[in-house]
């Protein structure tokens, strides 16, 4: 597993994304999250959705940001990601404030409809397209999630969230011959002399296989490269530090970059 | 003051609304309640909307109503008034998670700014339309209220709820002349010999005026004539009871009656 489900299902659950826009604070409430939306291509790897992390504005003074007017951090994901996560929020399904009743006794297609109202003449899937104007592309990702099926949901207690993570830990699990992939991108505006620069810089990672996946090389191969450098004599800092001193990430990046893990920088004048 | 402006403000926030349909339990998400609505036509008073409230169930058994298939409890407004409501809730003002910085610098227009993403060539009324798809109506009210002047929010600290119940308790205050308005509406469907009945039972109270409006009398009297029965030795419980023994509830709601606060009845047979 590549992720943490419950951090998945709970993106941005109970609370409200703030983030810093020409200077001011901007809130996004969390049922508008997935709307929000930002598209981001990458350079040979095709689209994605970000959304907004809960707070943007965590690392401003770490990074040595104080005086940035705009300052955003999200989530990647692949695009039409959200559109389709969204129709779960809106429905309810990634509550996480009650406990279903008589889990023993749900299927997912009892716990969908108890968030529906369901007309007469109408199956459970009709309604929902009805209630959310969701479009084909979503059903058809709802479908495959399997929120319609007659299956139990699988759980004695918990709330809706706690019994989407048990069908997405099921149905996103990687399968032999299955790869993940790991996206970073930053974009910053900067101006020098007069002239207006965009720099993008981005990272892609793909995992080997299940196994070895993106995820595990992204945050263990530095770890290692650390512990090796802190063994071999290399690095003589003592006591707990963020990695961003330039005799911490400097090597490590060096080293990274051999083992294919890399930061890829482009760098553009803009005229607007 | 007829109503606690509090808990108007925060009318379902943070939780999941619950009531039962056909046997079923059902939810509304916080982020639905003002969408999923009820209309409801009151002889002789108009339409209102009618929203649930967190917890249909929390009567059911007091009433002795435990094998009853639906049960729906619910608040009514205005008709129109959850339209412009879901507009507060959607763009993220009824928020009480988190603390607005710099009250002090805030003005209405600017707290409101903060929750939308404005375009260069727009205004942020423009932009609040073309975010929440919102109509002349409910724009004409969010105008009434006031979230786009450039008036302070009037608060030192508090939530985005703090900041706009305050804004209402200027604007909802009822003014020399207004009188405010009761209504209470039940309807039950049931079945005898075979034949299916609607039944409809309604209260309305309007108020004398700002002072003796109709929420006092609906609450004040009920306990005075409760009280008067007490020292005239004409009840006899001790210790302390809900109102749904009919040694209290009879003699209170007759004598109500007499002021003119009374229950009208409807009995329908109905085919279908």
């Amino acid at each position: 597993m590549t992720w943490n489900p419950r951090n998945v299902v709970l993106a941005g659950y109970g609370g409200t994304a703030r983030f810093q826009q020409n200077g001011t604070l901007k809130f996004i409430p969390y049922h508008q999250l997935f709307k929000r939306i930002t598209h981001v291509e990458v350079e040979n790897y095709g689209g994605f959705d970000g959304y907004a992390n809960r707070d943007s504005l965590k690392y401003k003074s770490i990074y040595g940001l104080e005086n940035i007017p705009t300052l955003y951090r999200g989530t990647l994901r692949r695009a039409g990601f959200c559109k389709a996560w969204d129709a779960l929020v809106q429905l309810g399904l990634t509550d996480d404030s009650f406990q279903i009743e008589n889990p023993q006794k749900q299927t997912w297609r009892s716990l969908t409809a108890s968030f529906l109202e369901v007309n007469n003449n109408e199956t459970i899937e009709q309604a929902l397209v009805r209630y959310l104007s969701l479009d084909e592309e979503v059903m058809s990702k709802l479908n495959w999630l399997g929120i319609f099926e007659e299956d139990s949901i699988g759980i004695t207690e918990g709330t809706p969230a706690v019994a989407l993570q048990k069908l997405i830990e099921k149905k996103w699990k990687l399968d032999e011959g299955d790869k993940d992939m790991i996206v970073m991108w930053h974009r910053f505006y900067y101006t020098q002399n007069n002239q207006r620069f965009q720099l993008q810089s981005s990272l892609i990672t793909i995992g080997d296989d299940p196994v070895y996946t993106a995820m595990s090389k992204t945050v263990g191969l530095p770890m290692a490269i650390a512990a090796k450098m802190i063994l071999s004599g290399k690095m003589n800092l003592t006591g707990v530090h963020l990695p961003v001193i330039p005799e911490i990430y400097e090597p490590i990046l060096n080293e990274l970059e051999e083992l294919d893990i890399r930061f890829v920088e482009k760098t553009e004048a803009i005229n607007h």
